[in-house]
C-alpha cells in the first residue's frame, strides 16, 4: 500500500502532485455544487453540527455547500450494519441521549427516528481487585469508606460547579485556583481510599475518554454546568436513551434533505480567507462569503490557513487535544446476560475495558455489548495489532459475563485516535490552565469570514450530539446575522 | 494581500492548485539536490538540530538533503542586523548559553564564533506593587516572608528533581502523583505569600514562555534534571554567555559548510512513508531511505502523513503545545543604564514585560535591552496591533529605566506564536498527566523510516540550543545505525 502510494507520487511529477498525494478524491458529484462556483456559506464537515448549520442557513434563504472529508456523513456518529439481522447496527460513535438533551430529541422526532431506553434491568457487575460482584441500581458495592469518598467527591464537584458560569467559566470566583488543578489531583485530595480514587477515574474516563490527570478541574465543573449542574448526569442519565436503528440515521436523513449540497471525499487542505473565503480540496477550490468549520480543534489545527489564523487561536488549538477512546461492540445471537438477571452494565477498576453496557436493539436480537477502552486503560492498544485489541476486549467481556461473552458472532471496534479527520474522542478537553489563560478567546469566536462549530465549541452538552446541534445552530445564526 | 491570493487560487484551476496555494515556492536551487533524486537521508528543518544531524550524517558518508520551509536557516535562532552599527544584531530567538552546555560551546569554538558574558554588572531592578527598587546580586528584594517561600519552592523542586530519572521521568517514584499537579498548583501549595507566588510564576514563564498553571510539575522536575539538577540554573547561569555577532551565525556557518545540500522555501506538506520515505513540498517530491523531522511537535502535527502516523504519536503531538513568547529588542545609541550603575536586568511582577536583560554587543555600542512578554503576561498582545505591542513594551522599559528607555533608535520584536513553521516558543512542554500517560511512547521514538529531532525531543537541555544539537546528534546516530 505504502509502496504503491510512493510510486504514484514519484510518477506524478510536479504537475499532478496533489492528485497523487494519497488523498482520496472520490468526490460525489453534487448537483449544483461545483468547483469555482460561489456560495453564501460553505460548511466543512457533514456531522451533526455542520448538517444542522446547513439546514438553518437554507431556511434563512442562503446557498450552502457542505464539504465532507470522509465518504460518509455523520462524523463521530458511525454505525455499522450487522448482516443477517433485521437492520440492527453496531454503534461505534456517539449514541446516547437523555433528559435535557432537547435539541437532539426534537431533531429525532422531526426526522422520524424513535428513541428507546438503554437496557438497565437487573443487576450490574462491579469488578474490583480481581473480584466480580453484582449489584442492583446505580451504586457499585464498593467499601463503605470508598462510597463515602465518592459521595464527597460528587458533592464537592456539584457545589463548586454551582459557582461556575457555564458560558464563561473563566470568570468564576477563584477560577484560576480551580483551573490550575487537574481532576486527578482533586480526586486524590478528597478521597482517602484507593478504591474511590480508582472508581472516580473510571467515571472521569467515561466522561472525557481521557485520564483525570490531564483534565482541568475547571473544565469538569463547566461540563457539569453544561449538562444541568449534576455530575451524576454525566455518568448516568445522559446515557439513558438510544435511537432505534442507530444514531447515524440523524445525519443521513439530514443529509438527504439537503438535496445534493454535500460533497463527500473532499478534505479541506487549505483555507484562503480575507473578506471572502476559498476552501481548497484535492479536487478544486470552493468560494463563499462565509465558512463554518466544524472539525475537532486538532483537525482544524492541521489545516493550512492563508493568511495564518490569529496567533492566539492557533495557540489555543494546540492546547485542546482530543480524548483517547476505543469503542467496542460485540454481537451475540441473544443478550444471554439478560436471562441471568444482568443489565449488561459493568464498572471495573481493572482494564482495559472498564465500562460496559447492553447495546442490543429494542427487539433484543441480536444481543450486543458495548465496551470502552479509555485513556490510559486503552492507550497501549493504540499501538498493538487489531487482533490483540479484540482478544483483550473479549477477555474483559468474558470476565464480566462468562465464557459465552468471549465468543461473539461478530466483533466491531473503532479506534477514534487513528481517524485522520477526527484524531480522537469523545471530544476536546481543556488541560489545566487553558480556560483561564485564554478566557474569551475561545475556539468558537469568528475570525473574519470564518465561523466555528462542533460539539467542542458548545458550552452546553459538549461531547454530546446535543452540543453539536447547538453549536451548528449558534454558528448558523452568527452567519445569518453577519451576511 | 488576501484578495490577491484568493484570485490566484481561483485562476489556477485544478491543474495548478498547489502552486497557487499561497505556499512560497522560492526554492533555492541547491546544486546536486533535485526533485526526483534519491538521498540516504532527508532532514526537515535547517535549525541547529537539523544542521547538526546533516553534518554527522555527511561525516558518516551518507548523502543528505535538508528541506527548510523558511527562506533562511536557523529556526528559532533569528538575528536581525542593525543598520549603522558595526555588525551588531537584534537577537530575536534563542541566544544564550552557559556552563554545562558543552555541545553548543564546542560548536561555537569549532565554527569560530566567540562567546562573551551576559552583561551583569551593577544593580538590577525589581518592580513590584507599583514600586521600583534596585538590588545587587541575583536575589530580588522581596519581603522576607516571600524570600523564605521562594527558598522553600526551589529547595523542594531540587529535592524532588533528584528522584527523577532524566531519560525516563515517568518511572520516578510517585511519578503519577507528581505529574497530576501543575507547577502553579505546586507554587500555591508551598508559598503563603502572594509576592512569592508571583515571582515564582515570572521565573517559570522565563523557563517555558508559558504559565505555571499549564505545565506539569513532573515536566519541570525533568527539566531541572536536564540542566544538571538545580532550578537556579534554568533561571540564571543558563543565560550567562552570549555569542559575539549573534547566535544565528552558528546555523549560517553550519549551513554554508553543507555545500548546497539545503533547499530553502520548501515547506513539507506531506510525508509518504513505508520502507522508504518521500517528502512532498510545493516544488516537488524528494525521496530518501530515512527522514529526520526536526520541526516543533505542533508543526509536525500539522503535516499530512500517508499512511497516518501511529495513533499514539498523533495523540501525543496534540498534547505538547509550544509556549507563548514575544521577544523584544530595543536599541539605543548607548547602554545608558550602565552609566547609572544598572545591569539592565529586571524582574517585575507587573507585565507585560516582566524580564529584561542587557543585550548589547561586547563593545556596548549600540545599547540593547531585551525583554520578554511570556504566557498570560503577553497573551493579549497576540491579538493587538504591532503598534500597541511596541508601546506597551516601551512603557515597561521606561518604567524600569526612565523615560530615555521609551525612545529607542530602533525596535524589533518577534511574535513566535505567529510563525507558521514554529507556532510558539521557547519550546514544547508537557501539560499535567502527559509524561506518565505516554511514558516510553515519546515523540523522539523512530517510526519506520522517520526519525525525530529538535530541542523538544532532548531530555538534556530541552528548550536550549544545547538540546537541539544533542537531539540532532542522537537522531543522526540512530539513522547511521539503521542504514
Amino acid at each position: 500500500m505504502a509502496r504503491l502510494r510512493r510510486r504514484e507520487v514519484l510518477a506524478a511529477g510536479a504537475g499532478g502532485l496533489i492528485g497523487a498525494s494519497g488523498v482520496a478524491a472520490r468526490a460525489t458529484a453534487a448537483p449544483g455544487s461545483r468547483s469555482g462556483a460561489s456560495y453564501d456559506v460553505i460548511i466543512v464537515g457533514a456531522g451533526l453540527s455542520g448538517l444542522t448549520a446547513a439546514h438553518v442557513l437554507r431556511r434563512g434563504g442562503r446557498s450552502v455547500l457542505v464539504l465532507e472529508a470522509r465518504d460518509r456523513v455523520g462524523g463521530r456518529n458511525f454505525d455499522v450494519r450487522l448482516p443477517g439481522t433485521n437492520g440492527a447496527v453496531a454503534e461505534l460513535g456517539g449514541q446516547w441521549a437523555g433528559p435535557g438533551q432537547t435539541k437532539v430529541l426534537a431533531l429525532a422526532r422531526r426526522l422520524g427516528v424513535r428513541t428507546f431506553p438503554t437496557y438497565a434491568q437487573g443487576q450490574s457487575v462491579y469488578f474490583h481487585d480481581g473480584t466480580r460482584r453484582t449489584y442492583p441500581g446505580s451504586v457499585p458495592p464498593a467499601s463503605p469508606a470508598a462510597l463515602a469518598d465518592l459521595a464527597r467527591i460528587i458533592a464537592g464537584l456539584n457545589a463548586m460547579a454551582r459557582t461556575v458560569p457555564v458560558h464563561a467559566p473563566w470568570t468564576a470566583r477563584g477560577a484560576r485556583a480551580i483551573d490550575e488543578r487537574s481532576t486527578g489531583e482533586y480526586f486524590d485530595s478528597v478521597a482517602s481510599t484507593l478504591e474511590a480514587r480508582e472508581i472516580a477515574r473510571v467515571a472521569l474516563r467515561g466522561v472525557y475518554g481521557e485520564d483525570a490527570e490531564m483534565v482541568s478541574l475547571l473544565d469538569l465543573l463547566a461540563a457539569i454546568q453544561g449538562v444541568g449542574g449534576d455530575f451524576s448526569t454525566l455518568i448516568g442519565s445522559a446515557q439513558s436513551l438510544r435511537f432505534v436503528g442507530g444514531p447515524e440515521q440523524l445525519s443521513r436523513r439530514l443529509g438527504a434533505r439537503l438535496h445534493g449540497a454535500i460533497r463527500l471525499g473532499e478534505p479541506v487542505i487549505e483555507v484562503n480567507w480575507g473578506r471572502r473565503v476559498t476552501l481548497v480540496t484535492p479536487t478544486g477550490a470552493f468560494t463563499a462569503g462565509r465558512a463554518i468549520l466544524t472539525p475537532p480543534k486538532p483537525v482544524i489545527g492541521s489545516i493550512r490557513f492563508e493568511p495564518e489564523l490569529p496567533a492566539i487561536l492557533d495557540q489555543l488549538l494546540q492546547r485542546q487535544p482530543m480524548g483517547a477512546v476505543i469503542k467496542i461492540n460485540a454481537v451475540y445471537a441473544r443478550p444471554f446476560w439478560r436471562a441471568q438477571g444482568l443489565s449488561g452494565a459493568v464498572v471495573s477498576t481493572t482494564g482495559p475495558v472498564q465500562l460496559v453496557y447492553d447495546n442490543s436493539p429494542p427487539s433484543g436480537v441480536p444481543g450486543v455489548l458495548v465496551g470502552f477502552m479509555e485513556g490510559n486503560a486503552g492507550r497501549p492498544y493504540l499501538s498493538l495489532p487489531a487482533a490483540r485489541r479484540r482478544a483483550a476486549a473479549l477477555a474483559c467481556f468474558a470476565r464480566y459475563f462468562g465464557a459465552a461473552a468471549g465468543r461473539p458472532t461478530a466483533y466491531h471496534d473503532m479506534v477514534w485516535a487513528a481517524e485522520r479527520y477526527t484524531r480522537g474522542a469523545y471530544s476536546t478537553y481543556n488541560p489545566p490552565g487553558v480556560l483561564t489563560s485564554f478566557g474569551r478567546a475561545t475556539a468558537a469566536q469568528p475570525v473574519g469570514p470564518l465561523h466555528f462549530a462542533g460539539d467542542g465549541t458548545s458550552p452546553l452538552w459538549p461531547g454530546y450530539m446535543e452540543g453539536a446541534i447547538r453549536s451548528g445552530e449558534r454558528a448558523a445564526a452568527e452567519v445569518l446575522r453577519s451576511l
